[in-house]
């Protein structure tokens, strides 16, 4: 199956958007980003994610979720918060966060 | 001067994401990318936008707005329309908008 935007979902939902630049350090990097993506799947309310990776250059993760109660409850969760914490010793350059409510979305997809 | 992320403003502001994966149709791209990238900066309260985009994958660009008004003047834009409707027709597989207002957000740079 070929890549697919996350779709579209009714207002109101919350996105937050993970912009970054690595350091040169990946040490743990990758195993540390596999599980996050599996831990997050089993926040109530999760609704998808999707990630860009410029090479060389920035990279973008977006995440989907029904509603402030589950952004916080992932926000709680300890394995998350220690592996923040380690991505601002170790993986992460700069780094910015945005959370907001999504009251407008749309999607395209061509006929074929 | 290195990629740094979009930093963060002060809540509350407007996020587009806009999430595609583009057909194997290039011709008039960049050109028409390039000159959307400098219309929007003239739009009265736009803030940044950034972008990521894995090779082969899907393209994520965030766009930054003071508020409603000014996406809404950006949405107006007819050399925008234009665009878009081309990239329907054109060099878009699939895409997803979502836009939401951002009510919390902060940033981090690794100190030297």
């Amino acid at each position: 199956m070929s890549i697919q935007p996350v779709p579209a979902f009714e207002p109101p939902y919350v996105m937050t958007v993970f912009t970054s630049v690595r350091t040169p350090e990946d040490e743990g990097y990758g195993e540390v980003s596999a599980r996050m993506t599996a831990l997050v799947k089993d926040v109530p309310g999760y609704l998808g994610h999707e990630n860009a990776h410029t090479p060389g250059g920035l990279s973008i993760t977006v995440a989907y979720f029904r509603d402030e109660e589950s952004v916080a409850a992932w926000r709680a969760d300890l394995e998350h918060q220690a592996a923040q914490a380690r991505g601002r010793k170790e993986w992460y350059e700069s780094y910015t966060l945005h959370v907001g409510t999504v009251h407008r979305s749309h999607g395209f997809v061509r006929e074929r």
